[in-house]
Formats: C-alpha cells, structure tokens, sequence
C-alpha cells in the first residue's frame, strides 16, 4: 500500500501536469523548494526565478502533457522519482513541438509536511519515444 | 568539516574518475549497485550489464576527465550530488570526442557501510562548456 508520503508526491506530480495544462505557472511555482535547481542538456543549471521567465511565453500556447511514474523512493525528508514524460507544446499558429523522455527528480518535505520538488535532471528530446 | 560519509562519496567519485582513466572497468562497476540505473537523453535508461557492454568498444581508448562537485547532500543511507564533468575521449586513430555538462546522481550506502553509485542522470553534450 502506498504511504501518505507516496501518494503526497504523485498528487503534486499529477498537480504540476495538470497546472502546466491550464497555463497556471503561480500553481506550479508553489510546487517547488526556492533553492530549486532544474537541469537540462546543453545549459547550465537554473533556478525558480528562471523557471518562471521560461514559463511565460508559454502563455497562449496549448501544452498537454502525460507523466509515467517509474520508480518512486521515500528517504525520510527527501524523495526521488524517475519519471517517463511526453509533453506536445502546440503555439498559437498551429505549429506542435513534442518532447519526451524520462527525468530523475529530487523532493523535498519542508517544515509545514509539504513536499516540493527541489532537483530535477530533465532528458528530454523532440525524437526519444519509449518504445510501444 | 566534511563528514565521513561525504569523504566516501568523494573519495568514490575521484576512483571511478581515476579507474575510467586507467580503462579498469571491473574496478567502476565495482562502485555502483547491481540494480544501478544510468539515464542519458535520447534512449532507454538502462542498467550495470549494458553500462559494462558499452564500456568495452573504449578499451584502447584515451579517456581524460575532470569532475567538480557542486553539491553533495547526505540523505541517510543515501545521498545526491550534482556534478560539472568534463570527458575527452582519444580513440586509436587519433580522434578526439569532447565531451562536458552536468549529472545529477543519486548513491546509496550498503549494509557492509560501502557507498555506491545507485541512479545516475547524464546530461553532458559535445558542445555544453561550462562558461570560463
């Protein structure tokens, strides 16, 4: 059976899909430790402050997004998850951008028992599906 | 002061450095757990047996590499680092394939008190210098 733990961070992984849906960037800001540092190929490493400029222009773009959980480990106060994500970006004008792949994240439980994501080492590319 | 944990994990981090060097591959596999996961952009993660399979085509390989750590967390009986590393591969011939970026990785310490490297996210590109 799952802990409170485990079913706390797939509700805030399934909040952060659903936020990033609907555009609401305050939502997915409030999911995250303020010493967040977000990783990706070819930059170098950034944080909350540029997670919300990356974001903004977003607006007005429809993304949808689906996240498979593959493994999902509670150490105490922290947390990590390896999840398969496919995310389809869709700009006003009709182009569609798809990029999926997997990510390794690190979570952390803060003082008021809520869990936010505090590292995330993002793999994702416009061609590496996962095999049907 | 750094702790006893933390010494291990750097002390880990400088062997697979200096063994991948040396081309001592059963010395690197000896410092990540049997179910290790490797994660890399653009294909399937995978695991110790197809780490030690693409290790092989290297053997006669120059390999020069430099890791700096930008953080190390202790979570326990685990623990994180984020980590700048820079990998020259010189194959027989003389071709040099330039390597550098970021991982984030993921240890996990034994019941025989031995830490070992336990997931891994790759994000080093050909062209991602980290800025002077």
């Amino acid at each position: 059976m799952a802990s409170e733990d485990e079913r706390a961070i797939r509700s805030l992984i399934a909040t952060w899909m659903a936020a990033t849906k609907a555009g609401d960037i305050t939502t997915v800001l409030n999911l995250m430790t303020d010493d967040v540092v977000f990783m990706v190929p070819g930059r170098e490493p950034f944080g909350k402050l540029e997670f919300a400029a990356l974001s903004r222009p977003q607006q007005g773009a429809r993304i949808d997004g689906k996240a498979e959980i593959g493994e999902l480990e509670i150490l105490g106060d922290w947390a990590f998850t390896r999840t398969f994500l496919k995310v389809a970006i869709e700009v006003p004008g009709g182009n569609c951008l798809e990029r999926s792949g997997y990510t390794l994240s690190i979570f952390r439980k803060g003082s008021d028992g809520r869990w936010r994501l505090a590292r995330d080492a993002n793999m994702l590319t416009p061609h590496s599906g996962k095999p049907a």
